[in-house]
């Protein structure tokens, strides 16, 4: 079968499309036939060697943490054939069998070392004509979501940060109006078009850096959002030139923002920060960021990957999203054939994804 | 009556004590006589003129806002004669009567501007032999808190920070073991004595930055905690020298230490914040914070002052503090005519308080 994947030993980390035997199902697994898989920012990051690793003893990874698929063999009674699902991303180690977290259901928690990460660190990912896996980390969805599924991982990562954002609210009446998401990636629109489902945020503003004319402008506008452009309001100037918000979403892996949006939320508002970026050593007035993180009761969540329930709310919100908003994520999708221009498309393209059958 | 008071047109800013008429309580106000009153940080800062602010139309602030009293006279039934109270510090700006906050018992949510602070801004304290206040503000205790009951107000800000670090961490199971507490101030050292009560923690940590002996090291050892020298071993160093751990307190008001402790928690940890820093320029390696605090679902939750709720946490918790910590906390008592003493109490004092009645 087809396989997009990257090699340890090549003088040139790019994914390429090799063969490999499909895959038998152990006891317990699932076979399923992939239909497209997303590519995102942390697929360039697997490739250049800056986040992730290889599977223990194998000399390649098979790219590819966004699915979905069709179950084309199954000895589970919940899962039939036939069935389109996504496959959650996190696994126990190999050498483990599963512990606490998986076992909780809160592999999204577990600490490095507690599990391997499908077509990032440890396991080959699902960028392939087939995979295996345990019938547990599939999340059933409805067949319409044959082309748009793969969106669903990403989605469910922006639910948790949501998730735990909300919880750190929960101790008092909170009542947001407002969000501001840091990033215009697929990352930050996905996020903006699941703020904009939601009812109770008013007013909505889109971060980035772009001029126009740019699709994702477009997005955030279409979402009925406000464009802000990062290089004529910097973020710390953001609440003065139109008001602090009760909510901010970061989804850029530019550090700075991580402590600059503490400016731009309202008294009792938290940031989400998703991003991931490199070291970077930068000053800040961390004397007045601190203070207003305190004075204001203020509260900053990290958070990464995701669990079912996670994926679950991913689904219904997908569901809610207009499907043009989705068809306007979706810039183009690739055959296997086509790997290179899949990952090498440029600012014109908000989200591509390569398709193994349809 | 005396009372302690900062004059706003004073050359020299520093407590003073003067004669004041005896308030007399207004429809549905008590008036309560003042058993001791325990002075902090903030105290300092208003008589210095870094925080807080003077009553509209007055040219001096009653300082004082940890305080315990007698109910002297009530037009309320559930308040009688005798009852030993604390009373909270937020109250409606003047002029409004009440608001939101105030009505959903969160004024310790309010927004600058929706409450003013008895005996910090825009109201005055309880430094003195008598006050006046609505029923609802006060917290009855029982008659053997007359003597120490003053501190369930710094320890009712220790509780609401709890309660926020704990919400934040509430979409998963997490069972921390071990905490650090930044400062040994009376706010960290309560916060400390608070920990130590939790069944939950088995490892204690506390940061200052003293020589042997100290009666704060003392406070701390004998609290079964690690005493952590911040000369010798940074906070970011922290984790390597000991371990990660699952909750930090920051009460020290350093900046620095809001941005490094992250590199002290342990994956899934959160830090709450307590100190008030001035303005304070400085370097971080900002991507490895963000980082952390994404990869590892870390949180910081900002948190000040607090509520009845949290007023009523700090009685049940007080009242489980051995008294021998209460006793080693509390350095001297002083009467109102030694203000000047209790407020210039050197390094060997952790916690001064003025009595004006027993």
């Amino acid at each position: 079968m087809r396989a997009v994947v990257v090699e340890a030993d090549s003088d040139e980390r790019r994914p390429r499309l090799v063969e490999k035997p499909k895959p038998t199902p152990d006891d317990g697994e699932v076979l399923l036939r992939i239909l497209r898989v997303g590519i995102d920012g942390t697929d360039h990051e697997v490739i250049a060697g800056g986040h992730g690793g290889f599977p223990a003893d194998d000399d390649h990874l098979v790219l590819g943490h966004e699915a979905v698929g069709v179950v084309e063999a199954s000895g589970e009674a919940d899962l039939e054939v036939g069935d389109v699902v996504v496959p959650t991303v996190r696994r126990p180690p190999p050498d483990e069998g599963t512990n606490e977290y998986f076992e909780r259901g809160e592999a999204d928690m577990a600490p490095e070392g507690a599990y391997v990460e499908r077509g990032i660190v440890g396991a080959h990912g699902f960028m392939a004509e087939y995979v295996t896996t345990p019938a547990e980390f599939l999340v059933p969805v409805p067949k319409s979501f044959a082309e748009y599924g793969f969106l669903i991982e990403p989605l469910s990562n922006a639910e948790k940060a949501f998730e735990l954002a909300e919880a750190s609210r929960s101790t008092f009446h909170w009542d947001p109006e407002s969000a501001f998401v840091l990033g215009n990636g697929p990352l930050g629109l996905l996020s903006l078009a699941a703020l904009a489902e939601d009812d109770r945020f008013d007013r909505l503003y889109g971060l980035g850096r772009r001029d126009r004319p740019d699709p994702t402008i477009d997005v955030i506008e279409d979402l009925e959002a406000t464009y802000v452009d990062s290089r004529e309001t910097p973020v710390p100037e953001f609440a003065a030139v139109h008001e602090p918000v009760d909510l901010i979403v970061e989804a850029t892996g530019y550090a700075p923002h991580a402590f600059e949006c503490i400016h731009a939320l309202a008294p009792n508002g938290v940031a989400a920060l998703l991003g991931i970026p490199g070291d970077s050593r930068i000053e800040i007035d961390g004397g007045a960021i601190h203070r207003e993180c305190v004075l204001h009761n203020k509260a900053v969540v990290g958070s990464v990957n995701s669990n079912r329930r996670h994926f679950e709310a991913a689904k219904e919100t997908l569901s809610a999203i207009p499907e043009w908003v989705i068809a306007d994520l979706l810039s183009a999708v690739y055959p296997p054939e086509e790997v290179e221009q899949a990952f090498d498309a440029d600012e014109t393209a908000i989200k591509t994804a390569i398709e193994f059958d349809s």
